[in-house]
């Protein structure tokens, strides 16, 4: 590889310039009570790989299974997994995160580099997802043979399905306990309960969601970016009458995840200014990093490597010792 | 901790001004046939821990999954489950009860300090509950990992889902069987069918649901405090035509658990008088305890601990020997 | 125990005023082709304890989780089970049938006087049944655990539900083969499609249940006695036009059992003279005992222990050898 | 027994009358790759008891769970099981087929005079029968521990619940391949699909019954005769406009089932001419041989004995060597 | 066997005449980071049986339980799986795949000659297909047992019972990466929501359908050829405006399938020609094989040999090293 990398950020370059004023603290590893194996590979993806420094940046590409190879064709050359691959080595990811079959076949060509998040569970976005519910694909003893660094697991939080969900998300949490890996939870609020009480997107949901993914026992949790609009009104009190601000909602959702870590996901592709000020509104906030997909690779490589400097160079402000 | 914290009663500190003559006897251990894990479990939970004399003070932290956060409003320290391990480590509770997202991150900073009831199971209150349900979130064997004296779970009695309900927590009480852990019931009357017949707050509904945690295993029962109102006529003979006053109605729900030790649940906050005398009338009715989460910890810090103090004052007159 | 108690029948008392005539034969034990464990603990039930030659008379207490707390109501020291349990050692029955709760905190002060048939599953009322099924609440496991002599099991013939019934049964029985435990099948007609064929009283569909009761492998199997009436019209052909009498309509029943002992249910309280005439004419039928619970257990005590005299005195007409 | 009984056919004794002409071959046994314990057993089967020549003659006995007493009323004596067993022994039959209860409770006078199939799965006839399934009633271990030596299980073919049914197929195959016990499938054409489709006794259904068993790994498959009639017409193309006769249609579902061994079901009782005919028509066609039960059982002794001759005496003329 | 068979093509037979041009890349076997076992059995099918040179060549026969005997009238022979176990073999194919009846009835035979593919679920074409999905027929372990070279699984991509289909790949994926099975997923579009979304036939579906069974991990993916239709415009975007031609369609399909190998399903009978126009655009694609079946074995056997021996010689044209 002769491009240019992007380097790590060691916590002793991490300097004076951050704006502590604003900034809301974020769970140490130091305070989690987490058993070795958890502790080990947690600090492997916040010191040893990525920005470093106690930031997670992560690039998934589970959107084949969930979205369908639509989400490919703004960047065809991201249709091959090698594209990502490539992406989160040479960008210098703190890891990657797919599903069973994207790691058996191309994993074996960045073990090492790239730190894998096996992803556990997932769905075709083809039938409705008033029922939403992701079947596994994957155990956690696949990501233990596969040299994973931490398993992800979707819970559709309100669905009607959610006993299934809470269930199943039980037995991953337990061999995830039982091996020492990290459980980064994708808490999604979805289904028609939640469409009749704001919507997936309102500050109601998305909070409820971060809470239950602590409760439920999430090391980390990825969460949405709460969009506030007239539907809040349908939110349960006090959501229905809260009127936050984005930042100051985004920063609730992180104090209702406790001491699990956030993830902030991107969601579909914006402009590079709003990106950047949703990375630096979600790490003032008490997050400890990002998880963006599509608005990275449906970028053509160089354009994709260049903002991701430029995200590196915002997670340096943010480094914190373990 | 500099603040003035609560003392435990010693049993040989109760004295004799317990009235004696309206109160209902209530089980002692010696009476239970428990095996000998379960014996020493609730004899620390009993004697060596909170307000003892074989009473129980629980604080509950199982809202954030089971209403949201925002039962978390009122009081926004009570967020953070610090607030919440705090309370009951100064308040000198018997044990804290929360699922396992909230044990394994942060009760190892209060292990050894407060015991710890692991909540089994769970839901969200977003899908409509007319089939109720609550699916695992976490195991015996978490309970005995973390060092837990007593595992809690939820049965929906009457739910059009209690067949599930029933099996699993068959599995759960054998596995409390096995490992000699105590299993706490929370007795909760839900469901469309419930609805038709007086409601979850009816006589008929709450003395049946006592009566089937008794008959289904638990060791200890947790039910709500009946509410007489107009829909008991709804219910079946021969609740239709009891008219019992609320003292009267309760008393009849700890006779129908049997030897299950009952604890009381608090539900919405209300006022002080009104809650010392919900405790006392308990008491008086053959309670073992109670569990009051909402009524404490949306209170701050300091007024929280004035009342925690109340009741230990109360909880000493109900003393009695193993 | 100061007050009289009933003794039991042992065959050599039993004599020669039997009415051979009309009698239907019953199944002899030494027919049943059964293994060793099943052949001891049956044995225990038939012959050790109760009226003993070859009879059952077994007190039945799981009606506080299939009905609620409501039966208990016309005599209100019936609602602690141990009054049950003192009835059924007093009067000498051959075992009293009950769930786990009631086994596990009361049995231990009755064990080796009174024999346990540990009840393995059940329901409330409280939902509609027309998809009747009861979940396990116990396991054979438990039953060996505890010293119990036998399980019982409800299959709710004719349920929509029967697929999962069935396999449920199939479990518990295989599970009560490797052990030894003789298997009491509680066979109730149930379910929307029985009361469109006449109804759960119906000789159609009593008969029915108990043939099912047979080829599913009970060792006992509990029926309800039928009772003719206008609905047998809607029952499929030959039922439709039979019009047997009561006491021919359950000989058919008792045949139809096969080699399944006959246990009568009691069903709802009925005067003096009728219960009694109801059990002399099952045991004429061919039944080998009577599980009479309200019967029994809603009178004061003084009451119930001289019916049981009564009872024992017409069982001890009905002895025959092993 | 001093009753004259049926003698077995003796391969010797088999001889030069046979019509060959218009025989369809059946599967040797050679043929079928079988491992040593099926080899056993079905060898026992076809060659050492019943009609032999590798011919089988089943009585089964499972219709008081599958249709209920009802079935019992023409012959009141067969409502005793003993009397089947008694007609399947001296009447040398192959084999009798029922359910656990029945085998548990009557085979022991039986075992070593009158082979065992074990029945496996089964319901009763009393909900509607739409979503046709039969859950299991007993297990390959239970077929082992008794001494059987085959087992037998319903596949409703077509049934919207064929998803659990293929399934529970692939569970007792696969218990039945570890023991070596034969898998003889009762394939039935069931359920609403099918009703719109020519219904359970159209060629298209039972034609595809008897391929669906030998793709699912039957050794051996009971079918029903097929009865053209004019809902033939609505099933798929080409059956629609086949119209082909009794005896072609029946000979091509023996050709469907390839190896897998065809048995012939009785049905409802038919005049003796009628019955014959079947028989031998279904043996020219290349069926291994009947299982008829109400045909059989539903005469008084002496008449069901001597039409039981008439099977031998028809059995002998399609004898073949291994 | 007199008749002469079809030769496989050794990778250095292959040569010069292959048109590199417009051909797109297929996977190589060392590219896709194989265990030992999978590896070790692709080779086998892709280089020691068939066309060889890294081509597959299957003749697939689970239409009888697919679609029934209905797909056999065209060629009567074909009703006898010997008539296809003859054509694999003496057409050299690189394996035959079926269902584990004909595999356990019939396999024996041919052991050692045709390659085995245990096909491991299906279902019948009675019911409607709204909610499709495949039960398990077979086990790995029973693929192991028989010395089959793969297995084959189908999933419903888009199917409500999606999150049923997902958890039982899941369960053969680990049971085949545990024994080192080659995985074969038939990835076919299917239920309600997708004949909403343009059907099952649309480029929508089935690149989803490739793209998923990649990303659960198939090693070799059967998909089929996908047909633009008006009913494209019901698709989502970008698939409702794209409009390309069958070719680049399908070359797009392959691309999404990454690293799981492509196999093209032939569906019912066409031309000659047009048949060989598909395979070879499906190889130009980069296809690695074809999975024809009823085009083959619906020809009179002389007729079905010489056809293979033109696929044959087509596949020479696509040999690469592995």
């Amino acid at each position: 590889m002769s491009e240019p990398t992007v380097g790590a950020a060691s916590p002793a370059a991490v300097s004076a310039d951050r704006r502590a004023g604003s900034r809301a603290p974020r769970p140490t590893l130091r305070s989690l009570g987490l058993p070795p194996g958890k502790l080990a590979r947690l600090k492997r993806l916040l010191y040893s790989h990525g920005p470093g420094g106690g930031t997670l940046l992560v690039l998934p590409i589970d959107q084949g299974l969930e979205h369908g190879p639509a989400d490919f064709f703004t960047n065809p050359d991201s249709l091959d997994p090698s594209y990502q691959y490539a992406l989160a080595r040479d960008g210098r990811f703190s890891a990657i995160a797919l599903h069973i079959g994207l790691a058996e076949k191309y994993f074996h060509e960045y073990a090492g580099d790239v730190p894998l998040i096996l992803k556990l569970n997932g769905k075709t976005a083809i039938p409705p997802d008033g029922q939403a519910f992701s079947a596994l694909t994957g155990t956690v003893e696949d990501a233990v043979r596969l040299g994973a660094d931490a398993v992800g697991y979707t819970v559709y939080v309100g669905s009607p399905a959610q006993d299934r969900d809470i269930r199943q998300l039980l037995d991953v949490r337990t061999e995830a306990d039982r091996f020492g890996l990290p459980l980064i939870v994708w808490a999604y609020p979805r289904g028609d309960a939640v469409s009749k009480k704001g919507g997936r997107e309102s500050l109601y949901a998305i909070d409820y969601a971060a809470r239950v993914a602590l409760e439920l026992g999430a090391d980390v949790v990825k969460v949405n970016y709460p969009v506030p609009s007239e539907k809040d009104a349908e939110s349960p009190p006090p959501y229905n009458t809260l009127h936050l601000g984005h930042d100051a909602a985004f920063r609730k959702v992180v104090q209702s995840a406790g001491r699990a870590l956030v993830l902030v996901s991107g969601g579909e592709k914006v402009s590079d200014p709003e990106l950047l000020a949703k990375v630096r509104s979600s790490m003032d906030a008490g997050a400890t990093g990002i998880i963006f997909g599509r608005n990275l690779w449906q970028r053509p490589r160089e354009d994709a490597l260049r903002l991701t400097r430029e995200l590196h160079a915002i997670f340096r402000e943010y480094a914190q010792a373990p």
